[in-house]
Formats: structure tokens, sequence, C-alpha cells
């Protein structure tokens, strides 16, 4: 046990990105019962999806599971309400200030954890009284920071500042990634990207196979001028470039992007149209694999380049 | 004594980056004799100043030295008659096509190893006969690449396809990161920023101050129409960024950056007009010290990291 597998009480301080159209209960409960902790990713649910997700995932697994919670979202108070309702006692909520909901959070109980992509904001999150932080590097899919700091920066950046559990996000889908993350001060990894394209993940099989097809250079972070998002090369991915190399702004953007470009691509599996967050460890990840295998290599890969790295310390 | 160690004669797997405007004969043998492997950087010099800076390093240090040679300049031939004529032994190749000299090179009995940033540069330079291969991610100062791809993506990607000696390069300040680094699949680390800012360097002091005072977001990846490189924040920097916002294309930006704007920031000390190239890592690093200082600090940390993942291993 370590300050993360003991805060939540997993085996493993692996912990699953509660991603929009990937996370429901069958990805979240197979990652708890694979050692992990599951997380059911409220951001792309309305409120009672997201408690029909929270009543299955309790039937599927003893273990512990929480939800993600994007706080920028017009229904935030209606998923807590659902939270609280249905007894969950983990949220990890990103996308929002920490400082409005943390202390209520805590009251009842829950355990919470904060995503942040720079100091200021781990300060923040800190002072808000969050139990964990998850610092979410360059690499992860999805929205990022503004500061592309990467999440071999960024860990060691957090850590000489705050004192409470860290959890590296970003390009970490190996026990490599995870050994290398902790060497840098994390107590645990968030991975993203390879629960994503395991079989137990609600993303379209479509979507699951350009995954699997992406190489080096297949995802880049575009949106600057808007919010920051990592994406997989598509048609839609090619006309945001054209018109970024443009100076296409702000409204233009927006307007591109349009509404519920995520579900076509990610959900219902419009791999061309569609926006399909993914991060750049895609390029790493070259199958479709059940969660428990997934967990079951990371964990062997991570004792592996454990025993590699004393051989390596005694040669130099 | 490792592959990288052994490869070049040198006690640590540190290589310091042949950095322009920052790594003389001064930086380099005090690298060398610290234990690393010092370079020189040919980039902003004239063959005569190379052919100088040989002399110098040869006569402050009797340990092994190399040469960095971009191969896009005009010089370059002129650079290699100096490489040649005195003797150097060690010679890192970037910016260019391995192709080219690498078997010429080697035919003189000089160790080459080659800066690629994607799989298929490092496919190349591997065909092309190199010795090793430094991969550089984004987190890098100065030049990058296309792709983006980050230090703790691209190890563990080009270890997959290559079989030759790999040195991570890009994000790498502390023996945190080394570790890090070596726990993806790098035999060795090259560091920049760190030995820009070194007592040694021959950068303007000015410029140092900016580096050390430089936190997260300080630097950023730009002119990614022209060839992508990381810049520190200043004047230049906003008159870069405001062009690039609103679509300016390659030939306005070429007329902007205009020609000896790193001369003036990095060497002269305009820390507003010049062009600032350095890393990510920059964040990080908060003191000027002496390079035996940073290479004896780097190896220590090395050990205590090494030290505490034999205490995490044992808890997971």
């Amino acid at each position: 046990m370590n300050r993360i597998s003991s805060l939540f009480g997993v085996r493993y301080p692996i912990i699953q990105g509660g991603m929009i159209w990937c996370s429901g209960w069958e990805l979240a409960s197979a990652v708890s019962n694979a050692g992990g902790l599951g997380l059911i990713g409220s951001g792309s649910m309305y409120p009672e999806v997201l408690r029909d997700h929270i009543r299955k995932c309790k039937q599927a697994t003893d273990k512990p599971f929480g939800v993600n919670l994007p706080l920028l979202y017009s229904q935030t108070e209606d998923h807590i309400q659902v939270i609280l309702d249905e007894g969950v006692k983990i949220v990890f909520t990103s996308a929002g200030n920490p400082s409005k909901y943390t202390a209520f959070l805590k009251e009842h109980g829950i355990t919470v954890a904060h995503v942040v992509a720079n100091k200021k904001f781990a300060l923040k999150a800190v002072q808000a009284g969050v139990d964990a932080l998850i610092v979410e590097g360059f690499e992860a899919g999805g929205h990022d920071g503004f500061e592309e700091t990467t999440t071999l920066v960024l860990t060691p950046m957090i850590r000489e500042i705050v004192d409470i559990p860290l959890i590296s996000a970003g390009g970490i889908a190996s026990g490599k990634a995870m050994f290398a993350a902790m060497a840098l001060g994390a107590d645990g990894v968030q991975v993203g990207s390879a629960f994503a394209v395991s079989k137990e993940s609600s993303a379209h099989y479509s979507f699951k196979e350009k995954i699997v097809e992406a190489d080096d250079g297949s995802t880049k972070l575009m949106m600057k001028k808007l919010v920051p998002v990592r994406l997989l090369r598509n048609s839609f991915f090619d006309e945001v470039q054209e018109a970024e190399d443009r100076g296409a702004d702000k409204d233009e953007l927006s307007a591109l992007l349009g509404k519920g470009r995520a579900k076509k691509g990610m959900f219902e599996g419009d791999t061309e149209q569609g926006e399909l967050e993914i991060g750049q460890v895609a390029g790493l990840i070259n199958e479709m694999k059940p969660v428990k295998q997934i967990v079951d290599e990371m964990m062997a890969d991570f004792h592996e380049t454990s025993n590699r790295m004393e051989q390596i310390r005694k040669e130099i």
C-alpha cells in the first residue's frame, strides 16, 4: 500500500481517467475489479444516466470506484446530488474552480481529488482542501493546460510545492511510464488512452480502431484560442488546422466545433467528422485488450522495470 | 559503465547539449572534467573559431569531448575539415540528413551520434550507421520536431524499434529525470538548459538570469510554420505570438526573425529583442551553479531516486 492506494482503498495506485464517452459503469467496474480505481465519467452523462451507471457499477463490483465531475457544466449541481443520493465516496473534479464544492463534498464524507496543469491551480486546490492532486501533462488527451507543461516537467514541479498525494496523468500507458512518473515524485498514475481503447470502454469500435492505428504525430494540441484540446488527426482535425493556420479567432473555432462533435466521433463512430479526443501515448498502443490484461501487464512491466533499474544503478 | 559511458569513454552517461552561444570550450571541458561528455556547439561558430575552441578544450581537459555539428549550415563541410584536422573523435550531428556524412566520419574513426525527434528519422539514422541516437522530446529548448512528441512518449517509442544506444533529451535537469528517462529505455541523457545556465556557459549573464527566473509557462514552442523552436517569453516572443495568432505565414515569420537574433539575445544579452532558446525545464532551474556541482548533484539525486524507488516497489 502507498499513499494513493490507501487513500482510495485499492490494490494498485492506478486510476482510470474518467473520460467522456468511454467511461461508463462497464469500464469503471472492470478497472476496480482489476485492482485499480475505476471512475465513471459524468461529463457526457445527464444526471439520470449517471445515476443508472453508478447503480450498475455497484452491482458489478464490491471494490471502491468514483465519479469524474467537470465543474464547469450547467448540470454540475444535479450531478453532485446524484453522487450524494447514491453514496459515491470518491470524486475527481476537473475543469473548474476547486474552491466551489470541495468543502461541501468533504463534509459529506467524500474523498476529493482535483486535476491541475500548473502551479497556480495546484496551490489553489490544496488550499481548497482536496485530498490528492492529479497533475496532467501536455501529453494527455482531451482538454489540457495552456502552459503545455509535460508530465516529465510538471510532476517534479508540483511535487516541489505541495505535500499531498500526487497522481501523474498524460503519456502513461505502461509500467515503465508509471515507474518513471513515480521516480519524478508521483504517488500514483492516471491512465486514460489505454483504457479508452479497452474492450470495456464504451467508445465506438471505429474510434478504438483509429487509436490502435495512431503513430507518432497522430495527435496534436489544437483550439488553443478556445480551450486547448488534444485531438486525433482526421478530416475535422484538418479543418481546425486550416482555420488556425489562417488565424481563425475564438468565435470561428467555436462555430467550427459546433455541438456534439465529441459524441459524434467517440461514441457514434464518425471518425472523420467527429472530434476524437485521445492522448499522445496512443502512438504506443497497438491492441484492444480487456482491462484486467492492461492492469496486469502494467504491473508486470512496473516490476520488470524496477529489476532492470536495479541492474542499471549498479553499472552507473 | 553502461553502453553510453563506454561508447564515449566517460564516467557518467550524461551528455551536455552542444547549444549555440552557450557551449564553448569552457563549458565542454568543465563537463568532461566532471565526468560527463562535453560538446562544443559549432552551430554558432565560424570554422576558425571552432578550431580555436577545440584546441583550448584539449588544453583544458584530458578527458573525451566532442563537437555538435548541425548538418544544414553552409559551413558544415568546413567544420568537418576542422574536426578532422584537430583529431576530434566524437561528433553529434543534428538538423539534417544523417546519411550524408555519417559513413565519411566513421571512416575517419569518429564516433557519431545523431539527434532525432520521430520514428522515421530514427530508422534513417540507424540505416546511416550512427553509433547512438539522441531522442529529443517536445520539452527541449531550441529547434524541436514537428510531431511535438514528449520525452516520456518518444523514448519508449524509439526504444521499441531500434537496438543501438539511446540518449534522451528534453526536460532533463535532475537525477530524478535521468532515472525516469533510463526507466523508459534510454541508456543516457543529454542535458541542455541546466548547463546553459552554468557558470561555465558562454551565454550572457542577463540571459542566465532570465532562465533562473523562468517558471511554468515561461517557454513555448513557436514558429511552427518555419521550424519549431522553443523560446523564452520576452518582447520578441510576444511579437511572434501576435503574428502567429493572426495567421502570419512563413515569409512574414522569417522576416520577423531576421538575422542574428539568437546571438543578440543569448550572447549579447538583449533579453527583450533577442531570441532566447531554452527548454521547458528552465521552470525547474533556480540557480546558477558551477558544472561540477550540477553533475555531482544530478548523480546524487539519481542514486537517492534509486533508493526511494526500491522502497516504493516494496510498497506496491
